[in-house]
C-alpha cells in the first residue's frame, strides 16, 4: 500500500515533538509544512525532509491526510477553508470537537500530553484519544498511533473535553502549585531542588492509590495551629499565594467530608 | 563505641517508615516504643524488636536518643514531660521549631516527604534536615541521617518553616489538583489511569527547568474560549472546583506578567 502523504500544517511546541516521532513509523509520507512562523517552520520541514510554505494557498492538492496544529482558536476557520481539498482533515486537540471541523473526511488525533520546547517527549506512554467521521480513517490513524504509543483510545468529543478539562488540574494547576513552592523556597535561598524526591513521590502515589487516600498535610489532619502559622508566613508574598492556600485547604477538608 | 539506646515515642505513619529504616543501619539500638495506640505501637516494637508501653510515665531511663513522632501538636507538651531525661529530645516535625523543646538537648530530624500507610518509602533520596543543639549531637544523627539517605541538610528552624510551606503547594495541593482531575473523569466513568503519564511527565519537568517556564495549557495561552467551556462544565460539579479553576486561572496568567 502507497504510504498517505500528509500535510502540517502548524509548526509549535506539539508539531515539533509528534511529526517527526510519526515520521520515524515510516507509514507517512511527510510532503509539506505549512505555517506563517518561517523560522520554526523551515526547521520543523527540514527535520521532516519535506517543503515549507507560508500560506494556505499553496497547499499540496494531493495530500491525503492534513494535521492541523495549530491554535485551537484556528482550527474551526483553517478547516473551513480546506473544505473543498480532498485529504481528511485531522485537528490534536483536546478541547474542540469533531463538529467543528467544516470538512467530509475528518478526525481528531489528541496525544494527551504536555508540550514543552525543550524537552524532548517520549510517546510510549503518552494516551492518544482518536476519534474519525469514518471506520477507515479510524483503523489508519489507530495503525498509525500504535505506532508511537501504546496507549491508543477511542475517545468521543464529549469525553474529550472532560480529559482536557481534568488534565488542566492534573498538569497545569499542578504546575502552578510547583511554581509557588519554588517561589516560597528562592525568597529565602533554598534550592528547590529540595522537593523533587516530594513531587516525584506525590506524583507516583497516585498511580498506586486514589488520591484522596493518598493526601497528607496539616489540612486533611485538621491541624489548626500548622496552618496558622503559614497564613502568617503567606503575608511576606503575593495576595494571592495566601488566598490560594485558604481555598485549597477548605477544599482538601470539605473533600474530607463529602 | 557504644550504639546509641533509641526510644521511639509515636506509632503513626512517619514511625512506621522511618525507624524501621534507621533500625537497618545498624547505627542506633531501639530499646522501646511508647504510643497510647496498642496496636499499631505493638506492630512497629515487634519491627524493631524492642519493648512496647503506653505511657511515657515508663519510659526506658537509660536512653540517649529519644525520637518524637507525634502529632505536631504533641511536641511541646510531650517534651516538656522529658525534660528531666538524660537523653536528647528529636522532633521530626517541618514546621515545630527547635526552641520549641524544652530540653538541653535536642535536634530536629525531618525528613521531606509524605508518608502514606500502605507505601513504601526509599529513603536514598529522601533530603533529611537536620538541626541540633550541639556540634556532638548534629555530627551523631549527620551519621545516622546519611546512612539512609544521599541528601542530609543542615537546616535551621527559620528555613525548615518555608521548606515546609512550600512542600504544601507541591505536594498537598498538587495532590488536591490530582483528586479534581479522577473526581471529573469518574463522574464520565473514563479510568482515571489516563492522566498517570501527563502527571509524571510534569513532576519531570520541574526538575529540568523552572515550573514558570514548564507552564502550558490554555490559562497561560490566554486561551478565553477554552476557558469559557471549562467554566460551562465544571457547573456540573462542586462549586468549589469551579473557584478553583478561576483563582489558579487567573494566578497563572499574574503570574506570567510579574
Amino acid at each position: 500500500m502507497k504510504k498517505p502523504k500528509v500535510v502540517v500544517i502548524g509548526s509549535g511546541k506539539l508539531a515539533y515533538q509528534l511529526f517527526p516521532a510519526l515520521q520515524q513509523t515510516e507509514l507517512l509520507d511527510f510532503v509539506q509544512v505549512i505555517s506563517p512562523r518561517h523560522h520554526t517552520a523551515a526547521s520543523l520541514a527540514a527535520t521532516l525532509k519535506c517543503e515549507v510554505i507560508c500560506s494556505l494557498d499553496g497547499i499540496n492538492e494531493s495530500a491525503d491526510l492534513i494535521f492541523l496544529a495549530t491554535p485551537d482558536s484556528e482550527i474551526k476557520n483553517i478547516s473551513q477553508q480546506l473544505f473543498q481539498h480532498k485529504g481528511a482533515v485531522i485537528h490534536c486537540s483536546g478541547s474542540i470537537s469533531l463538529s467543528d471541523i467544516q470538512h467530509k473526511d475528518k478526525a481528531v488525533f489528541y496525544p494527551l500530553q504536555t508540550f514543552t520546547k525543550d524537552k524532548k517527549v517520549d510517546f510510549t506512554e503518552v494516551p492518544i484519544c482518536l476519534e474519525s467521521s469514518s471506520e477507515s480513517l479510524n483503523e489508519l490513524l489507530y495503525k498509525v498511533a500504535s505506532a508511537i504509543s501504546q496507549r491508543v483510545n477511542f475517545i468521543n468529543s464529549d469525553q474529550r473535553r472532560y480529559i482536557h478539562l481534568a488534565a488542566i488540574f492534573a498538569c497545569n494547576f499542578s504546575n502552578l502549585m510547583y511554581q509557588i513552592s519554588e517561589d516560597v523556597l528562592k525568597s529565602k535561598d533554598i534550592d528547590p531542588s529540595i522537593l523533587h524526591n516530594l513531587i516525584n513521590e506525590t506524583a507516583g502515589k497516585v498511580q498506586f492509590m486514589p488520591a484522596k487516600e493518598a493526601q497528607t498535610g496539616p489540612a486533611v489532619r485538621r491541624d489548626t495551629k500548622t496552618i496558622d502559622v503559614h497564613r502568617d508566613i503567606l503575608k511576606e508574598y503575593p495576595q494571592s499565594f495566601l488566598e490560594i492556600y485558604q481555598l485549597l485547604t477548605k477544599e482538601i477538608q470539605q473533600n474530607d467530608e463529602r
